[in-house]
């Protein structure tokens, strides 16, 4: 029987081994926020590795950048965000609570059973139904809303001393447009040929009216997203190159199939600039969640910032000479919730001689510590050091003296630590350590002077 | 004769190859913003992974954590940054300009070739100074200045739906506070015993007045901040050592020992807090510029979160018994003005065959492609596309076949690559290829099947 897993199972753990901490946690925390501890920011940063090695580094057509939080008010202008990024609000006249319009709308007709999807409702759709069917504050119970009003997601700070509409700048709520208006820099400096793609990894931030579940929505986050630029006419066959490596590397990098699947967007469903978008979706033990976005954003941006900056975002192809803006390929997915999807889906449990051993069955290469080194008494200390020391030089690594050795596996089963070596006795007079298999629990025994190549090969990727 | 390296040369060079663009350019602009092009991301993160190499994953005492952007607000009382992380403004009345009063009286000292340090002064001192000696506005020459008033430097943003001073959060102005607030959830989860750090690589924001010198000051950048736990009186050992520490690793990743020194900060520089502090300062083009501070910040922090948030922030040591808070030492680095000073110290001209070559001379480690593979002629593309394809699995690599050999290989050196490996018409027959160093010059033939291991051996750091 397959283990249950509970959100309140991951975030003890996340908790108390220091993957994740509520942010701010001595003042009460902060609306949401998440910190990452010791054993976080190396998965996360593995997370983020494996991501740049195979979309960037090893890919032929693309390359990456890194671009700025903070960016001209304009470039939010032309993407649409300043005008139409935003949250439908309404508030409860009686009792004064806040709701997201689409939410309400939502939470009752899932009660109530409905076949009714709402997907690309108008306000004033909403509006209609919500009256027509007396729908209630879920909080006290009464049918007395206010309008809905629109609540833009940007966060808005000031650059310089004076607190003005033309100091006024956003906190990027998508790494995307950083790419966009770079796109001829990039092009020129890299000399890339169409088709290419920019990556980039990093923060964006939206005031979420609802941020929840964990680290699954936050109003702080990190992106990886890729721009993938290509000729009109061949983009649908890119949507679909793209959607298949996203899905490729999930499962490559250890997520169970069956815990994933493809939801092509409805044509009611796609953004007004979009031709296709497909999301795969994550099976969370709150329900299936978006993990991956990967949309035909044809060739909307660039002409939007063709039109606005003034700037020639057209690109001629070196051997016909044909001159056109290219369709983009956007597949975006966010960090922090991968890093929730890895640890659900790597979370198990078993019985072991009587006592239930939890393990982190993470891949290798995303598990935060690679090796752990245990002395098996202390008096073995100063050798195993030794080694833990050396193979530190290479992996992220751990040594472990305290308890007995069955209670120091179990803490790096918890972990997802791939490999434990234990120096004992023997060690000294034959040069060899036992190297136990965290999946398999299985011990071999190897030449000291072997061990980092033995972990090499294992942890390749 | 060494080469006169300027920030014009610096900044052509990073915009024409792709290492930084103008923020938002496209559009004009925004104010000293910077984004990272696809070699300055890839220098960027080899810049960040060195760090962390070398101060976490190596070192038997540190560990890692990535916390949040936003804050608790009660964080930056705690911390002091509300009441006092400002400038010193004043207006010119007459023509409306606006000054940092101790730029204006360090410009003024400046030009009159006076000896004096205004270090440490209060407002009132120099209010006095600026009527005593009738200091003239730089920009209209009057005599009519505003009072000096604080201009906090956080940027300030709000959580939520509604803009009060209870949804008020700011972007933080450095990545220690992070440290400090999560100190009990990193101690207790990693169960490290004093001394031992606690690194952290992320954004920071300061609204600064005057920004400027490309990317050695800028309103949004990355830090590199260790604070490292000790217990009082051994402080100033461990001081020492990390001050060291920070040297020799700039050391050791190839800035000349002469383009570096310590200075260490006078009595009347010392913040309130601090009993020590040096800044590792670097010869900039523009003049020596602070680039890594080391900071003995006593047991302030610890302290003042103890104070505000109630939280138990005292250590036990687990042999003796004894309580204390622990003493902390900062060393503290900006990854772009680090990035700045590799850039310039690793710019290189020196006369070959009657032509200027431009060359990176970047550790390995730091430069952002590690080889770039040619074919001789594009007959032989397909091969040595495939040798390509190979080594860039393991290294950021590119591939040219355009323009002559000497051409291709002064493309590579002026962005730092240090190998390049030319596929000919022998290679067909021979199974070897050409490698040439970058520094030398010198060329090298080996077989293709041992390439990967004479970089990896090379690239070793």
């Amino acid at each position: 029987m397959p283990v249950k897993v509970t959100m309140d199972k991951i975030v003890a753990l996340a908790k108390n081994r220091g993957f994740v901490f509520p942010g701010s946690e001595i003042y009460g925390g902060l609306a949401n926020t998440w910190d990452y501890g010791p054993l976080g920011v190396e998965m996360k940063n593995n997370i983020k590795r494996i991501w740049w090695k195979k979309f960037i580094q090893e890919s032929p057509y693309n390359v990456g950048i890194d671009s700025a939080i903070l960016m001209n008010r304009e470039v939010w202008v032309a993407s649409g965000h300043v005008a139409s990024f935003s949250d439908p609000l309404m508030d409860c006249k009686e009792c004064k609570s806040r709701f997201r319009a689409d939410q309400l709308i939502e939470d009752y007709i899932k009660e109530k059973g409905l076949d009714i999807s709402i997907e690309g409702w108008t306000n004033e759709q909403m509006m209609e139904f919500i009256k027509e069917h007396k729908v209630p504050c879920p909080k006290c119970g009464a049918h007395n809303f206010t309008e809905i009003r629109k609540f833009n997601l940007m966060f808005k700070t000031y650059v310089g001393v004076t607190e003005d509409s033309k100091s006024e700048v956003f906190l990027r709520p998508e790494t995307a447009q950083g790419i966009f208006v770079n796109f001829k820099n990039v092009q020129r400096t890299s000399r890339k040929k169409i088709p290419f793609g920019i990556g980039q990894i990093g923060k964006s931030f939206r005031n979420e009216i609802t941020p929840g579940n964990f680290i699954f929505r936050t109003r702080e986050f990190e992106q990886m997203e890729l721009e993938f630029f290509c000729k009109p006419g061949e983009d649908m066959e890119w949507f679909n190159y793209w959607r298949q490596f996203c899905m490729d590397w999930l499962v490559e990098f250890g997520l169970k199939r069956e815990n994933l699947r493809f939801r092509d967007h409805k044509k009611e469903e796609l953004s007004h600039y979009s031709t296709a978008t497909t999301d795969i979706e994550y099976n969370f033990p709150f329900g299936w969640g978006e993990l991956w976005g990967i949309a035909n954003r044809t060739d909307y941006d660039l002409r939007q910032h063709m039109e606005h900056s003034g700037e020639d975002m057209t690109y001629t192809d070196p051997v016909t000479g044909e001159k056109y803006i290219p369709y983009c390929i956007e597949p975006s997915v966010g960090v922090d919730r991968l890093m929730l999807a890895f640890l659900v889906d790597a979370y198990d449990e078993e019985e072991v001689e009587g006592e239930t051993r939890v393990v982190l069955r993470l891949h290798p290469a995303i598990a935060p510590v690679k090796v752990a080194v245990f002395p098996l008494s202390k008096k073995l200390n100063e050798a195993a050091y030794k080694i833990y020391l050396d193979l530190k030089k290479k992996f992220p690594a751990e040594y472990d003296e305290s308890g007995s050795i069955g209670r120091r596996y179990r803490r790096q089963d918890e972990i997802g630590t791939p490999f434990c070596v234990t120096y004992d006795f023997d060690s000294e007079n034959d040069h060899k350590v036992t190297i136990r298999d965290r999946d398999t629990m299985e011990q071999i025994r190897i030449d000291i002077d072997q061990v980092d190549k033995y972990l090499e090969e294992k942890l390749k990727f």
